[in-house]
């Protein structure tokens, strides 16, 4: 058998760190901008700050974005975006991955200028190829996204229950800019989750067929800096030092899993999400330690690169990473979550068959 | 004082790993591709195997390329490219760092077509925007140049004893292909050589003003793994899983400094190669136990990063890692190389003034 070739590849500028939001007018230059953001950024000073940065550029500021966006607001905002915004250079994005994904929807446009183009290659899978496009700036408002250094976009059918993924070689920000200052504002329970969500980056791009020593070698440091900073950040909601810590392993968890994307356990998050309304860095990571479990023993090189990730013996990672779980006062039952042992083992099954579940490395024999 | 914000971006996509090279057709597509090598890749038998990877894309084979490529050599080289070469759709350039450089200097093209217009940009640092320019897929045959995924080529004066480096943002490579299959065939000088290189550029990346928490992150990686595996390696030189290991510590060595330059170790490392003809992988680290020492306790942050190189404490670094350069029969005292104590001082506080000294984070009180 020939040895397998890895790829990574990611052309996204990083700015990251402190005031990282101050480098926005080199990034955007004279370009025509357009600020997409969600409805409270600006009673929490956001839109504020970033209207003062980039002065004049921008030409227009979008706030009616949703938390896991749906196919019917989305459709709505892409052709108000691709009719009144003719003259938009460039999109800045600010806010947590809901807005980012809208924004990445935005950047491409169909020939019609409506969503449904667009829409019907999420939901047959036909080719499609944007008759223009916007380039993107991304600037996440929570460490845990990872968005900004991804070409994916979520897109959710609540009416049917379904989850869509957008992915084209367009949807790759130009910038991300990762200013740990913006998420001084951010809730214990948000910041709960997004750290959570980036931990469960981390830990399924080494799980994953697609992983290589380049995502693992971000992966690991993401993973246990996230692990070490969460906890003393719960603690210390308004410390910039372990905000900006926590905004660093985050983005270096989003470059590990843009080249490898998720597995089992985000797959098994989209029902937890859709049926129970779980949010989604809790319902991305309370499975961890069981999806671990299931990893151990699959493939003797994972395991190395998993033990990298624990301070004990990999056999007591999954107790370990339980016990992490539960100080955070985040359940690793199923049953915590409302959902029977009979319809959680239904769940796993089926979302191995999803396509995040088959990069899962134990997919084959789980 | 404001927190200062960091920036990362390399947007060479890479694959990597053996057999990596039978992924050139589809980097390559159908574009018309000058293949640009070195005189002795015929003899050893890698211009037969990229040209039966490649086949009838290939319209022309350079093997004209110099060590240390001189102004003159790269003049003649180039007007040949620019005028024989019109069809040409992308260069595939196959060698060690003195070739990959050539090949970033026949990249960019001048409204005459004469190298000189280029040579005054390097010579003056006049303003140059290239009349054209060629993609790029870089092939390093060496575990060390990191020239694969760094805008940066050296240019040698020789007459004159000067060494410039040539930058713009036109010289990245398009993707860099990293298969230890094409070096089995190094032989052991240049397989030390180039993986002290490898180690030097990891290691400047850490001592360095520009360094940020991702080229951390590559730099401890690649220099951990470059020290473990370099010893392993030169007793067992035909071992593919060693050259891929190897080749990998190269890689992340070359992420990491594509963003931060070299520092004061490079300095020195080019009078000593101008002016003793010493190769370039000792020469830019048979200094760098001094340089670390120089490093240390500069800047606490910058310590706490070195320490995760070492498995020692940090103040017997220096003591480790000339130990490490002794038993691979690199010495570390300049006297062995023709150079008495007052001209290696002398050359230490010149070295301290040039472009790549003034990023050593000692420069300013070294």
């Amino acid at each position: 058998m020939k040895a397998r070739a890895y790829e990574f590849h990611n052309p996204v500028a990083t700015v990251f760190g402190p005031n990282a939001a101050e480098t926005l007018p080199q990034l955007v230059g004279n370009r025509k901008t357009v600020l997409v953001t969600f409805p409270e950024a600006e009673a929490i000073g956001i839109t504020g700050r970033i209207s003062k940065i980039l002065g004049k550029s921008i030409i227009a500021i979008e706030s009616e974005t949703e938390p896991n966006p749906d196919i019917v607001g989305l459709a709505r905002l892409y052709k108000k975006f691709w009719s009144d915004y003719r003259q938009c250079e460039v999109i800045v994005a600010v806010g947590g991955g809901s807005t980012l994904d809208t924004a990445k929807n935005l950047m491409v446009g169909t020939a019609s200028g409506e969503y449904a183009e667009l829409l019907n290659h999420l939901t047959s899978g036909s080719p499609f190829t944007p008759s223009q496009s916007k380039p993107l700036i991304a600037i996440p408002t929570t460490a845990g996204t990872g968005s900004e250094v991804t070409p994916w976009a979520s897109v959710w059918d609540h009416s049917i229950k379904k989850k869509y993924s957008l992915h084209l070689k367009e949807t790759w920000a130009e910038a991300a800019v990762v200013d740990p200052e913006l998420m001084l504002t951010l809730p214990a329970s948000v910041t709960l989750q997004s750290g959570l969500d980036a931990l469960s980056h981390a830990l399924e791009s080494i799980w994953n067929v697609n992983a290589n020593p380049i995502s693992d070698t971000f992966a690991v440091s993401a993973a246990r800096e996230m692990m070490k900073v969460l906890p003393e950040l719960m603690g210390d909601l308004d410390n910039i030092t372990l905000r900006s810590h926590a905004s660093l392993a985050a983005l270096k968890a989003g470059l590990a899993f843009s080249n490898t994307k998720t597995a089992l356990a985000h797959s098994i998050s989209y029902d937890m999400t859709l049926r129970h309304g779980l949010p989604h860095g809790i319902a991305c990571s309370f499975t961890l330690p069981m999806v671990l479990k299931l990893a151990m023993g699959r493939v003797p090189e994972r395991d190395k690169v998993l033990q990298q990730v624990f301070p004990c013996a990999l056999d007591e990672a999954p107790v370990h990473l339980s016990r992490f779980l539960e100080s955070l006062n985040v359940s690793t039952a199923f049953e915590s979550y409302g959902v029977s042992e009979a319809e959680s083992q239904e769940m796993i099954v089926e979302a191995l068959q999803g396509a995040r579940g088959k990069n899962f490395i134990g997919a084959a024999r789980a």
